[in-house]
C-alpha cells in the first residue's frame, strides 16, 4: 500500500493570528460553540469578534472498483432532512493524533469498511487530495480529500454505525458522476469538492 | 437581465420525513444548535435523534468580466484561521421570503457590490448551478449556486462589512482557477461546488 504525499494534507495554524478571548458558549460531544475574539495578521491593533462552532476533522474518499466504478454511498441525512449519494467519509475520533497519518489512513480504511463494505487493495495507490473547509463563515471543520485507485468489496458487506441511516452503497460510472453533478443530484460539500479536486487534477475527466 | 431556471434552485422538504421532538440547546443571532428526534422515509417506525445545527441559507456566485476573468474575493476567515480566496458570498437575511427568486437575486447582487465591487451588466446572463449543504453531517446550511456572465466594476469599489475582514478582489483567469483548485490553495465547500458545478455543465473547462 503506497500513501501518497500525506503531509501535504495536514495544515498548521497560520502565523500572525492571535486568540485574545475565547468563551465557551455550548458544547456537547458533537459541536462546541466558541465566542472568539482574534487579531489577524492585516489588522494586529484590532479586535475582531465571530461564533465559530468546532467540530472534528474528517476524512472523505473517492474509491475506484477494479472496474472503474466509484464507490459512493446512499444515506438518509437528519440535518438536510434527506437521503444523499456520497463519497464514504467519517470523523477522525482520535483528536489527539488527528495529524498522524496513519490516524488519518485508519479513519479512511474503517469508513470504506463500515460504510460501503471495501477494503483497500494491497497494490492501491492512496493519493492525498489536500483538504477543504466545510463552511469557512462559521465552522473550524476541514476534511481530508483522497483518492484510492483500487478497493474490493469484502465478503461480509458494510457495517453501518446503528446511530446513522445508511441506505446503500452505489457503484457509480464516473460519467455519471459528472452528470450528477452537473443535476444537484449530487449536492453535498464533501462530494463536490472531491469530484473538483479529481478533474482539476486529471483524475477523472 | 435574465435570471435562468431559479426555481431549480429552491429546495422543498421532502416527503416523509416527521419530526417527533426538537429542543433548542443554544441560541444566538448566528446560530442555532437544536437536538432533534425525526422519522425518516427509510424507517418510519424508529426514533433517529440528532444534533443539528441551523443556519441561514446564503448564495454564492461565479462572475466573469468582459475580458474572461472571475472575480474572487481574498478574506480573512475566523473560524478557519487564515486568509481563503473564494467567490463572493453572502447569507440570506430575508428569512421569510428566503425562496422567493428576487430576494435571491438580491442577496446575490448586494454581495457582488460589498464584497468585490462589481455589478451585473445589463446583458448578462444569470445561470442557476443549484445549491449544496456545507456539511450535511451536522448543519441545515445550503448555499445556493449561481454563474454571473457578464460583470462590470463600480466606480466606487467595494464597500465590505466593517465586522468582516476583506483584504482584496482578485481577477483570477479560469487555467488558473483550475491549478488553484488542483494545489489546495482553493480550500473552501463554496468555491469548490462552483467550480464543480461549472466543470461538470462545461460552462468552464
Amino acid at each position: 500500500m503506497k500513501m501518497d504525499k500525506v503531509a501535504r494534507c495536514v495544515i498548521a495554524d497560520p502565523a500572525g493570528w492571535t486568540t485574545v478571548s475565547t468563551e465557551t458558549a455550548y458544547a456537547s460531544p458533537y459541536v462546541r460553540v466558541d465566542e472568539v475574539t482574534v487579531r489577524t495578521p492585516s489588522q494586529p491593533d484590532r479586535d475582531l469578534s465571530w461564533t465559530v462552532v468546532r467540530r472534528k476533522s474528517a476524512v472523505a474518499v473517492a474509491a475506484m472498483t477494479e472496474d472503474g466504478k466509484l464507490v459512493m454511498v446512499e444515506q438518509e441525512r437528519v440535518a438536510a432532512r434527506r437521503a444523499l449519494t456520497e463519497f464514504p467519509a467519517g470523523q477522525i475520533d482520535d483528536v489527539e493524533n488527528r495529524f498522524e497519518a496513519d490516524v488519518i489512513l485508519g479513519t479512511l480504511q474503517a469508513e470504506l469498511r463500515e460504510e460501503v463494505g471495501y477494503e483497500i487493495a494491497p497494490d492501491a495507490q492512496i493519493i492525498s487530495l489536500g483538504y477543504y473547509f466545510t463552511s469557512q463563515g462559521f465552522t473550524d471543520e476541514h476534511i481530508y480529500l483522497f483518492f484510492v485507485s483500487k478497493v474490493v468489496p469484502l465478503s461480509t458487506g458494510n457495517a453501518p454505525d446503528a446511530s446513522e441511516s445508511i441506505l446503500g452503497t452505489r457503484l457509480i460510472d464516473p460519467a455519471m458522476l459528472k452528470q450528477m453533478v452537473a443535476s444537484n443530484e449530487v449536492s453535498d460539500s464533501l462530494t463536490l469538492a472531491l469530484y473538483a479536486r479529481l478533474t482539476a487534477r486529471s483524475i477523472l475527466l
